[in-house]
């Protein structure tokens, strides 16, 4: 892992700030992906060798590399939106995603980037009401690959204590 | 209807930046009229010809020209804003506007432009929880006129899947 | 104070822009102490002489100096922050706060900004479901400090009509 050049304060604003409209505008597509159910594209937005969690907030803080759902290969993350897709049986569901708050933290010297950004995700069942579905944060690096950003980690660290661990979508 | 010039991959970035902070602007605009109450100044956010519809997802994405509210002319817009603001008979409510993930899709040579945001629009009724009172999508195309853009077309595509049909205000 | 030289219509697009975005960054940082539990540097946010209140939009409307919490000191504020870092008995419970439609109002000549933003926050407590904690938007006035934007105002107008007021935290 190379080492931060740049903190917080004292990165050149307008690189932040261009940084902070690349990774709204990466999310825009991620989410859209997510919440129209095209699951199958969801592996597209990681670098071959990514790591994917969903975790709460007490084993992310606790530096627990635990999770509901854990992918450390692209096949991991491949195999399980295969399985949402082809072979799972559920109920279907509509889900909704808010992102607000993205949030630079560093930009390395290899171009990567730290960022963090708030997430709500709602879920509408048929003939229920629409409720939150998970609320929290995501904690991401991203690396500059030659057709843009992708993630290299992605933790969905939820604040929900609450979690239904049947059935678990990515966030 | 003209052709698209520039699909959302080729679109030039700064163009679309530009243009996507001239959609969110509209919208904090739109939105704050319906969040203070100020009903009757909602058509102005129209051309004289606009398409404005609530609709659920299954019906946009089936193609299905129905809505729980569908208004094809300033006229009906205004009417039912009359409705709302002078005739109707209802509980006082506060209704609350989140918009995010605001996606420009493309940027026609009629300067006309698509677009797609996430709305969450919540309410409060007096002594009563604040609930979800909708989510969904705006589905927009957008026209420049000399003060700016007004909306052509306006989709509001909702997840719900239980909606109040007595009383439809717009989102 | 000062009278207002810009209107929201005539000032300077270029400008508002970029102080929305600077409106924008400090929100980031500021809902980040809060959604992380570091209540006693929310203080850190605001001038030496500010005002701080969470108060219903009736009271706000009516121009009643009234609050659920109500702070017109920094002294007041940090003994708020003490109070809920050190001395009260709670409940644990996770905040997390959304910030969209961050609307710039008018630029003053004395550099002074005045704003709004749409807030959502959402509270998790140990084995329950995450509920909407509070909904409403942040009447705000900011001066130019050497260090960047300090809130000289913040009113956090609710929409809620039911408030826990045994236990207010800052929102």
């Amino acid at each position: 892992m190379s080492s931060p050049v740049k903190a917080r304060a004292d990165v050149d604003l307008n690189l932040m700030r261009e940084v902070r409209q690349e990774v709204e505008e990466f999310n825009l597509e991620y989410c859209r992906v997510l919440d129209e159910g095209r699951i199958e594209e969801w592996p597209n937005f990681f670098t071959e060798d990514p790591l994917y969690r969903i975790t709460g907030r007490e084993n992310f803080d606790g530096g627990f590399p635990l999770g509901v759902m854990y992918c450390d290969s692209i096949g991991m993350m491949k195999d399980r939106a295969y399985a949402i897709a082809k072979t799972l049986v559920f109920s279907p569901r509509y889900l909704r995603h808010y992102i607000t708050n993205t949030r630079i933290v560093s930009i390395r010297d290899d171009h990567s980037i730290e960022s963090e950004a708030n997430y709500l995700v709602l879920q509408t069942q048929l003939g229920e009401p629409t409720i939150i579905f998970q609320s929290g944060r995501y904690v991401d690096r991203f690396i500059r690959s030659r057709n843009g950003l992708l993630l290299k980690e992605r933790h969905c660290v939820y604040d929900s204590t609450i979690i239904d661990t049947d059935l678990v979508f990515p966030v």
